[in-house]
């Protein structure tokens, strides 16, 4: 219900099939009134429809009133990618959000800043890992949690694919593991985080993460593309809860791998995680087993931290490929404010050995 | 923690990318204990992992043990299609579940037979369409709904778009679409289900679909791919709700529309669907405005109601481009168990007689 472009959502698309001009139309009408256009009344054809403001090659620029996506961010979801998502050849590239939108979103709870300053870490990257394998006991992997949180890990995550097997069943496995995560903290003096993967039923999510917190679980492992982005933000925005989060691409990445099709990565592993409350947003770093360039990495942690009203900025999360020597080179490329996830690296040999050398190589860089 | 392959869960897939065998490895690891092959335990590897079953050319089935598994549908759709969502070039082709997992499911309450009661329509296809334009008013959307419904329209459902925009807030256009469909309804003998959309928060949608209930909606509208398949699963299995769910794809389109990467048609939009909970399965129809294919629209006919354990059928619902000369062959590819969904050719000239002429063309067939 706004007059100026200011005001409104703009969304950026490449439109690598069709004719772009024509494509552009069917994409502004489709993502709101999804109507024969020239049967709309005038009124909403002006105000409603989504308007080309530009048009260069093949990218296009079209605004949105901010009354079309009145209804939260399931809306706004569903007129950036939602009937969108079917076309064949269309990307998002990029997205802006005026401040007026944005005061309504909370964000991340804690972002870098706060994740800083309640992991007593005033410098530095946040350094995290997963307790795996699945199949593993609770009671083994809350030893191993003890040992990383002990060698001075910030972040310790149940591997995301953990849920509620037979092996180690959720409850147990969150009491388990926080129980022994407490302990070695007290002992060692250190300040790990336990973050239990919250793969768990629809119904169930809150309440999983209220009894996390109760039985001591410092931080929530989220699946957005799973559990859904709004789901995510009922969790961020619960002052009950008021823990932090760390967001899991599992099920989004046919939304980025293919390059003429889908939303940037940074779009979708920084903008949208951020205003859907990550206060870290895990991806595949580059040169790891996954696809991910360089160039898509650097678009993911620029977003991460890219003025956005008042929303606090996210920690961006490569995780594949830590070895030790490979370190500096990632704090060099992502700089300090970056929470690398290190895997299979830590089990390769002692991981008592292993833990402490990643601390000291990230501490004392 | 069962022994036998015809307990398991398994998974075709095809490679376009890379080594077959390698990135099959890959994705049997990483699909379940994302950790070093070689490091896990010799039962790990063998239980847990997945088991390469077979492999031709680029076609690999992968079969994996129902403990891996546990937790519910989250953690089934994270080891489909979580981290190997990321790899480029992979696709899911078919998925076999055993009934031992599939007993633990309900799936849609109604599905075909049930809604043929409910609708008291015992043959022919369920005849559906959307109230809009986004901008109209509440009481617009009424008398819309009202005129079709007197018509002999089965499902009338909100736009999946309209959410709780300023023209046409959600509770206030719930109640008065419902009056008036129950008024027409009574006026006219007719049986129509107006069905809302829960486009709606995430901490709102049991609320939102219980009072939508209790105004007189007999259906809802619900959008998995951004509220999250496992949320529709818990309003479908709400005994206290008991309504007949329909499932539309918004956001989930890059999933099926790069031939290389992603999942085929028919196990999104019909096994996944049904497995979920929905009653009726929304896709774009083949010849309409976007992309899917004859064949993706019959493999999703036929997995909306292939054996899947007692699972119940789900109506293929295509949608786009169904102008009334369509009709007859439309009937004719899909067969009588269709929901038809009827958009913009409703509104071009007189929408009663037009609505009474879609009614006449599909019951007197």
């Amino acid at each position: 219900m706004t007059d100026t472009v200011a005001d409104c959502i703009e969304v950026d698309y490449r439109i690598s099939a069709g004719d772009p001009a024509e494509v552009a139309h069917a994409i502004r009408v489709e993502q709101t009134i999804e109507f024969p256009f020239d049967l709309a009344p005038e009124w909403i054809q002006q105000q409603v429809v989504g308007r080309i403001e530009s048009t260069l090659d093949r990218h296009v620029t079209i605004s949105y009133d901010q009354g079309v996506v009145g209804g939260g961010i399931t809306q706004l979801l569903n007129v950036l990618w939602g009937n969108v998502s079917l076309f064949p050849g269309v990307r998002i590239t990029d997205l802006r959000l005026p401040d007026s939108y944005l005061a309504g979103l909370r964000g991340p709870r804690f972002g870098i800043s706060g994740l800083r300053q309640l992991l007593r870490t005033p410098t530095g990257p946040l350094i995290c890992t997963a307790v795996k394998p699945m199949g593993t006991s609770s009671q083994d992997l809350g030893k191993m949690a003890a040992t990383i949180a002990a060698a001075g890990f910030h972040v310790i995550k149940d591997d995301h694919g953990l849920a509620d097997q037979p092996w180690a069943r959720w409850r147990e496995r969150v009491r388990v593991i926080s129980d022994h995560v407490s302990e070695a903290n007290s002992k060692a003096g250190t300040n790990a985080l336990y973050m239990p993967s919250l793969n768990v039923p629809a119904d169930r999510i809150h309440d999983a993460a209220h009894e996390a917190k109760s039985v001591g679980a410092g931080a929530l492992l989220v699946l957005p593309g799973v559990s859904g982005f709004d789901a995510m933000r009922t969790l961020a925005d619960d002052d009950s809860l008021a823990l932090p989060i760390m967001a899991h691409p599992s099920f989004l990445g046919s939304n980025v791998v293919n390059p003429q099709q889908g939303i940037d990565h940074g779009i979708l592993f920084g903008t949208l995680m951020r205003i859907a409350g990550a206060d870290i947003s895990i991806f595949p770093n580059y040169g790891g087993r996954f696809s991910f360039s360089p160039e898509e990495c650097a678009h993911i942690k620029e977003k991460c931290r890219a003025p956005l009203g008042d929303i606090q900025a996210s920690w961006p999360s490569p995780g594949g490929g830590m070895t030790l020597d490979r370190l500096s080179e990632l704090t060099d490329f992502y700089g300090p404010d970056v929470a690398l996830l290190i895997g299979g690296a830590l089990h390769r040999g002692d991981l008592t050995t292993n833990a402490a050398a990643m601390v000291e190589a990230l501490t004392h860089q």
